[in-house]
């Protein structure tokens, strides 16, 4: 029998955008040649990113996180700004039996309070700062090696490459996003933020 | 009676990364003071975007889209190149009682042959054209009257304010996508193109 009616194709899911109130608890910059950071007053911003930090540039050279590059090829620098949550950092430290570890130590440049799995947050959102600054958020950030020796480093762990290389295991979409500037500015610590969450659905090939 | 076993927070569903082969069927460019594009054989591409487009630069103005700035406002152009695929826009031409919607009329820079559904292609993904460019996609393209005016123009339509106004209404998720350099380069007319879907998954504040 023919089917006179076949099924249309089945529609797309669509949640819509919403909005999140958030806070800059603290800020951070990289002030040397090094990714850790330290914690300021204030962050300026231009469209190259924090102005003065390791992070800031319009390109940057791609490593481990770039399988498809070789190393060192100029790209987009869509990593201007490290954003970690204290609630996911607090998660990281406890499955690596430490007592804390602190934003500087892996090179965050914003904690942010306030939204929920923040490590999570669809790429493409938007942190509207109340004094004008936008951020957009490009990916999860991926954690590394690097960081972790620095936090072993930190916590003067007995053995420094065992704590080194727990750190990528234990902080999979714990170790916050990474984001660049929309539109330039000056955020203050404490500062409010209205996250504009993207719009999602999935995607079926 | 307490809960001793309180149900452990859901796991989020990772849908993971995955490759899609495309070819980027035609090429073109806006070469005036107009959106508007012609056919052409390459695509010069640097972190600006297209050489001499109308699109290029490392910022814009705002407008419609960004609701939440003032008009004219300058922020990081995210819009250096359109998107835009054959299929769906035959299903936007259908809808609009027209016999076809070229590329050109609304300001397409790339025909991509082999996605499926390439409006819904998730915000980072990557495409990865064979001769060393990269583009990552920054969003779907919201269609506007502008693209809807010029399209009535050039069906001569009876009644050009509506064939205007219907654009927008019809292409919702089927004008394509709009996407920024990440790894400059030529890119020629027929080229194949590795896509990497991002990872996806539902964020729920």
């Amino acid at each position: 029998m023919l089917d006179l009616f076949p099924e249309a194709e089945k529609p797309v899911d669509i949640i819509p955008a919403k909005k999140l109130s958030a806070r800059a608890a603290a800020l951070y910059v990289a002030p040397a040649d090094h990714f850790q950071t330290r914690p300021v007053d204030e962050l300026r911003l231009g469209f190259d990113g924090i102005s003065g930090d390791f992070h800031a540039g319009s390109t940057r050279r791609s490593g481990g996180r770039e399988p498809w590059y070789p190393r060192g090829t100029e790209m987009r620098n869509e990593r201007q700004l490290s954003l970690v949550a204290a609630d996911e950092l607090a998660i990281i430290a406890q499955h690596m039996g430490l007592e804390e570890i602190r934003p500087e130590w892996i090179g965050a440049n914003l904690l942010v309070e306030g939204v929920p799995h923040l490590s999570m947050l669809p790429a493409g959102s938007l942190l509207f700062f109340k004094g004008g600054v936008t951020i957009k958020i490009d990916a999860q950030n991926k954690p590394c090696r690097i960081a972790g020796q620095s936090i072993a480093e930190h916590v003067r762990a007995a053995d420094q490459d065992a704590t080194a290389l727990l750190f990528p295991k234990v902080a999979k979409r714990l170790r916050g996003l990474v984001a660049w500037v929309e539109k330039p500015g000056i955020i203050r610590a404490g500062e409010e933020i209205s996250v504009r969450v993207s719009e999602q659905w999935t995607y079926q090939a």
